[in-house]
């Protein structure tokens, strides 16, 4: 059964996935053995790894290797998001080509413009493609994927925008005719009053996904109550995580003059080692070295 | 003044320079934050980011793509762990000119032999390089490099392999005869006795370099104390605290079946944003963007 | 002497540089044995050579790594071909650092939207960047280059938009203005009258740059007559000139059911052992090999 | 059906299968429409194009990404070569997982060592692995396909190395107790008798390969005589064709100073545009973008 059969199947049996965000292999094994569904292979995460901006800085290709080098080491599905899709509806094309065959079990391609129209009268609706455009490339991502349970999630940022309720009702509904299998709703209200707002109105034949970055008190009991929201994306925790990690420690060892008492309170080498699946090697080693 | 000279003066000026192991962009700008004389573009961190043992499974190309990724977002000199010089002295020319434009400062090159000979008897001289054989790998590195105050720091396994410290004597004085700047000596033993002993019987014309992971013990002012360490490189440190951190989150998000609690205790995003240097891209947008 | 500075001397001494399109070290090399002035980082060869169309499908990773590629095998200075900068005037700000790090000695940014424009009208000017737009990534590039020798040159793309002489003029003057150190005009009218009357209408302070693919008549001796144009841009004959070998050897090879007649006529072995420097090498293996 | 099953299929029906050496995916598609069975992903000619010696100076990643390239765009079955595996027989198994997965329906291994040992006596048998070490090679690479149909080829370098027939028939029996599929004999010599009585002396389970670079003479009726060789690597020639090409061209524009002759003789610009796939582009522009 192919990762994205098996990405449909825990979402029809359990109601709800919980996909976590990822920018290396190294936290990939960690989301996996951690007990996710899934794994978000995130442009602000790996952005953030390389120390830039979330602006289209990293390159298709970069986002390509890292999680190529992912799908080698773990065996949930991936969903890879891949911004506007690099361009227009033929660059689309070329990406979905890329990420099938480099392991991704799902896209998120959202309907901002690349690259930001700069405007003078800062009309939200200006910094969103036209609604026949972003239809032309979830068209196009539907022609090309090979695997037909290989999903493509449209993401809209009309609330973001400031666009309201309606227009993103409308976007969703028009994406859904065009063929996406999901739709992300984004909100960047601290609250989840927006969010749960458009989960109620929406009456579309395919279920939602969610990035509770902004509104983290959404929890998954209350988003099984709304009914609708079937993949709950965990959008920057990861990256957070580790800076925290990294941040302390190197604090520490600065103000210590050494390693001599930081050793004690992080994951010893044998963990590392473990992670890195030194036991299996061993074996090999002793089966084929000769 | 090149990176490489301001490492030189670091360690003439502070007698001891503190090198942090890095295996990203954001782990380096952290570690540059915090203090550190300068970044160890390490094998082993980038290896357990990949998922992959340290057995040369990581190429060099995928090293040169991080370092290089690292030296632009960083200001302080990098040392780069490059094993065996991957392969032999033709190797290490190739090496030594890619790792020179990609931005290191400095090169470490350790005298086993790659891959990993299969012997019968097990005798630790098998797994070195013959003494002659690892001076030509020196000798070329010294002839390759463009800017003189480039490094090439040879470390021996000798003391590892159970050679003793005259063998490991020797081997240090010959290939301070060939040319090498520092030596690296490396020691698995918990007890610092062992790196000790041989820092008071060096009486080489170069200083030492070591890398405290087994005995962490050996802090600063102790390393100080012993006259001839002049560089200390703090070898895995960095992934283990980030692993530690991503380990406890994901467990967390999980047991809560949500972000409500996690995002508390992790920095804020903010503090990822001010690591991309946000602030600067804003001030270049109002600048440039029409 | 930088590259970039060794170009700008010889465009001054010569009055006319001749740069010859590349898409490997290998093309590379042999045009700098040939005696061209410079290589083209070309958009159009690198995408042909991974079968791929030119439509910002090869991702900047890809064409800065096969650029530092060639800036590892060869000396004479390289203009690398951005296309429009890969997004807007903050991706120009990270590509001119990567280029620039990257051994580039000037770019070529055009003034195109990307991704095309779905226009009904079909009106050209849809297809270009505002002016103010454009002089913004031209401001950027300028403000980022560490090397001030580097070239900016800026590509107006009016002429091929049917907007008319008067229009790429004033572009081009508007660019100057905002400090293009030189204007590439392009043209695809099959015959060369379009440039000429660019040329003498040309009264900017800044020299041209022509790409002479659908013109191919005007040659070394006429474009000097223009007086002002100081750089000729071979566009694709390498790539063109590969697949002719190539093709005519396959054929010949599945005709004759083997290489028995065919390895006459192509270059012998040796030929390829002496671009790939065997010699060199030779002489480092008896030098370091022990 | 795999495309390693198809190469296997092919093997039965034609009883020799041609395979030309490729270093793109351009020359992949010219190979593919010439009518090549299959292609050769040779770090020879991958070296070449990179400018560099064929001595492991590109690395896995560089070979794995053109043949994922080249898989990409062709649809015929890639043969790669991995030289001696990248280290030992852990590094065969890490080798295996990402060709197989990159796109390759084959493997070369051979059994040289690596690096290159340096000898006093010259001994052409230490220039060769031991025949347990490399059977544990073999034995790790079968252990690792995933696809049955995968093959995994020995090459042995006995002749090369001077050890003779008896030897090179050992090796290859060996080899084929290990599990290899076939058996790729190489011989340096300007005649093909030394191949010829090879396979005329081989009794093995598994047909052999060929790479006629030294005896073009031995061309597909005189193979097909022989009885037991089914494949044939065309292992150069790909390569040099490309260089005469260019060679020539680019002499001629600087001869001629300008293109205004050279042009005729090479591909037309719409030729490079098919090769480009551009017509499917137009299509699915006018199917996609609104």
């Amino acid at each position: 059964m192919s990762a994205a059969k098996r990405l449909r199947a825990r979402m029809a049996e359990t109601g709800l996935v919980h996909i976590m965000a990822t920018h290396s292999p190294l936290s990939a094994i960690l989301a996996e053995e951690a007990g996710f569904d899934g794994l978000w292979a995130s442009g602000f995460e790996l952005s953030a790894l390389y120390g830039l901006a979330d602006m289209s800085l990293i390159s298709m290709t970069q986002h390509l290797e890292m999680l190529r080098a992912i799908a080698g080491r773990t065996t949930i599905p991936i969903v890879a998001d891949i911004d506007t899709g690099y361009g227009n509806a033929i660059n689309v094309i070329h990406a979905i080509g890329e990420y099938e065959r480099a392991g991704a079990s799902a896209v998120v391609i959202e309907d901002k413009t690349f690259p930001k129209v700069t405007s003078l009268a800062g009309d939200g609706r200006q910094q969103l493609a036209r609604v026949e455009e972003f239809q032309g490339k979830i068209e196009a991502a539907i022609a090309t994927r090979r695997d037909p349970h290989f999903l493509v999630i449209a993401r809209t940022e009309a609330l973001i925008a400031g666009l309201g309720e309606a227009e993103a009702l409308d976007r969703a509904q028009a994406y859904v005719k065009a063929g996406a299998d999901m739709i992300l709703i984004h909100s960047k209200k601290k609250d989840s009053g927006e969010i749960e707002s458009f989960s109620r109105a929406w009456t579309g034949s395919v279920p939602l996904a969610i990035v509770p970055n902004a509104y983290p008190d959404l929890d998954a009991s209350r988003v099984k109550g709304l009914g609708n929201i079937q993949m709950m994306i965990y959008g920057n925790y990861g990256i957070r995580a580790a800076s925290t990690g990294l941040k302390e420690t190197f604090r520490r060892i600065i103000a210590d003059g050494g390693v001599q008492n930081v050793h004690k309170d992080i994951v010893a080498v044998d963990e590392i080692f473990r992670l890195q699946k030194m036991r299996e090697l061993r074996a090999a080693e002793a089966r084929f070295l000769r």
